[in-house]
């Protein structure tokens, strides 16, 4: 017998690997920060104790979620605006509360609140790009989050940056002050084409480079920045990131929602990688990402939710659910990403495009613990025929009851153990307050 | 000072009338099966006394939703089958399914799992359609919910009826049974134009004028359907319903995703009603309903889940999610189904379709107290700006903490008053074990 830090026994094991491997009363051995053994029950039960075991019963296990898009300390802008047209929420209420209010505070206390949200739903890494990331490291950090992410840049100056070589200043020091953190990694994120010059890709693309990091930036959300890109440098988008010697495996990008099929090869021939943010999608009206035509081509695709003023929620079951149901009623073709697929998206092909494969996405002996038991003992999961269609089509991020990141029990019984809830939302609403009063009050 | 049987004290009150009312710090008085009074917390606080006093301080305080359109006792096929080809799903598990397995234990039990899960996600008003319909009375009536119920009419037999005419004689039975009940309205409910012969209609719209109850029907659901009833009936489905008398203001139509234009001025120049399903639409890749010009129009449109086989969950918190996105994407239109608009969709035009209006649907004195308290104090909640956009972009259905059905108090602090969960989750779980060997089993 041997022993181990934590022993999870009882309920249904989706182990989201390759053979998409289902065990029923099924087991977990935790050592240290990586999962040491999976089978039934009885197997496991017959081979290690622990001072730590989780009743399983009742309950799915699996992979906890990958979060493949957010802004997370956009929070704080959380249905300041909706239902507007684009260019009205942009220049009327998100970039004025942008410029009045992010600062450090207002970015670390966010994306605290965006780290709670994500626990509680589920959510075990995310993929973040916003401003002053430094806090969002430190709160990711304080939450016990796995995460990549870097400072958003611009060819003009943002609240934590003065000018473009200032904010590759910022991503440098991201890049090695993380170099070795097991939770934190760090991506060059230029914005977008349309918010970046050619020089500043490719000196961000130098950068990505120089420390074989994620390139990740936003790429043809709609039709318009699509005709926008074109009559800026002369060519389609994905042709010309592909002049500037982006395309690789190390690019990720996010929304391509205006891709057309030759964009889809020439991704897929690089082997890049994409996010799917379906809810942002609608609810911008940016329009649908052709995502089946996507992963058919063999491009890795992950689901990503986008930030809090565009969703207006991090919670990735509900992602998986629209995923599911918008691409069966765009082709009116109801076996378009069944469900096993779209659970795959939210957990190892998620860590494939974040460049986290053999890190988190299975739960297979040797990978780090990140997973999530699910609650089966609710009315609206009842009865339970296949546990995907439960998990796509009636599980929501409130089912989550217990979650451990890298090996370390982060919620128990749906009570957080890594932050103060209570204090977060206080902070946070106070920062609202703030930025209501930035809105009233005349542009300085 | 006046005593009443309940008081609500703080809060913000969403009273969705006709001029969408909100007041902060907000009160309400219920006395017997009504509301008594709204106001703030100040002004009812020196008018009124009780011995129950709810505390809503910190919560939205609205009318219950209305599931204009489902099955409930169909809980007891959630997850069954998904993502295949609607023919496959419905010959393969749905039928068999349901033939070898509805009789009146399954749908007693399966409609109480369905009050179940309506109640904790704020519904407090739904209309059904199914087999054995007494038994789904029985069951809303158990949970003190209140319905429009009808017992699915077809050519052909069903589990509960030998043939057509002893299915309308067990309509005609519901009608008089019910015909003074508080809680429970009756519709005739013919299943579709497909399964319905045009005598079989006739008798339906005729019963249906001799107790001045609705005609609901599923309407136009594909456009596989379109074509089937042009090609059964020699006419457009709404022509043909119009030469049979049946288009007036007590028709309910289901769906309605075919519809035409010239549909959409029939029943509007008519008083018809829909009820929109986008998630089931969705589900089985049944298209787009042109819900925001039937509404245009002047058509009163609800809002429905349709059943647990096609959704798969009874959250209208998700559907109003889904409609207000979907509208939008599927346009280019970010201004389509605003927030307030969709609420209004669950609530006050929900009860004019199902012919409530005056009922429930609004926090109106005189009016039933049909009433919902959401807990706003959690974290994907925090900040609030605007109290619609969260109920439609970030609420759920587990966010609902207190409920009201006909002044009778049903769930409060997420506890169910009225019926026993665990029991019913237990004795569906039973159900399902034998539907899944029936499955199995060759057929008889």
């Amino acid at each position: 017998m041997q022993a181990v830090d934590t022993l999870i026994l009882g309920g249904t094991l989706l182990c989201l690997d390759e053979a998409m491997t289902q065990i029923e009363d099924g087991a977990l051995a935790i050592q240290g920060d990586s999962i040491l053994a999976i089978g039934t029950a009885a197997d496991l039960r017959a081979r290690f104790t622990s001072p730590n075991v989780i009743d399983g019963r009742d309950c799915l296990i699996m992979p906890g979620l990958i979060n493949g898009h957010t802004h997370a300390a956009m929070t704080c802008f959380r249905g300041l605006a909706d239902d507007l047209p684009l260019m009205d929420w942009l220049n009327d209420y998100m970039f004025p509360a942008e410029a009045r209010n992010v600062d450090p505070e207002l970015a670390y206390w966010g994306s605290l609140l965006a780290c709670v949200e994500m626990i509680k739903s589920g959510t075990t890494s995310f993929c973040d790009m916003y401003i002053f990331e430094e806090e969002t490291a430190r709160a990711a950090k304080e939450a016990g989050m796995r995460c990549l992410l870097g400072e958003v840049l611009y060819d003009f100056p943002s609240p934590s940056y003065p000018t473009p070589a200032a904010g590759l200043a910022l991503t440098r020091q991201l890049l090695e002050r993380y170099a070795d953190d097991p939770l934190i990694r760090i991506a060059v994120e230029p914005h977008a084409l349309y918010t970046c010059s050619e020089p500043l890709l490719i000196q961000a693309r130098d950068l990505a480079r120089e420390f074989s990091a994620p390139l990740a930036l936003h790429l043809l959300e709609n039709q318009a920045e699509k005709a926008q890109i074109q009559a800026k440098v002369g060519q389609g988008a994905v042709p010309y990131l592909q002049r500037l010697g982006c395309l690789d495996e190390r690019l990720i990008a996010f929304h391509c929602v205006a891709f057309e099929d030759e964009d889809i090869h020439r991704f897929a021939d690089h082997g890049c990688k994409v996010v799917y943010n379906p809810e942002s999608n609608m609810k911008l009206a940016s329009g649908f990402a052709p995502v089946a035509r996507m992963r058919a081509a063999g491009i890795p695709v992950g689901l990503g939710t986008d930030g809090c003023a565009s969703n207006n929620d991090l919670d990735l079951f509900q992602e998986m659910d629209t995923a599911a149901k918008l691409e069966k009623v765009r082709h009116l073709d109801p076996t378009l990403l069944p469900a096993p697929t779209v659970v795959a998206m939210a957990t190892r092909e998620g860590a494939r495009v974040l460049g986290l494969e053999g890190v988190t996405g299975c739960l297979c002996p040797g990978l780090k613990a990140d997973l999530i038991l699910i609650d089966l003992k609710r009315p609206h999961l009842t009865p339970m025929y296949h546990p995907y269609s439960h998990l796509v089509y009636a599980v929501t991020g409130a089912d989550v009851k217990t979650v451990f990141i890298n090996g370390r029990l982060v919620m128990r019984d749906r009570q957080l153990l890594t932050l103060n809830e209570g204090e977060i939302m206080e902070r946070v609403n106070r920062i609202a307050g703030r930025i209501s009063r930035s809105l009233i009050a005349p542009a300085q």
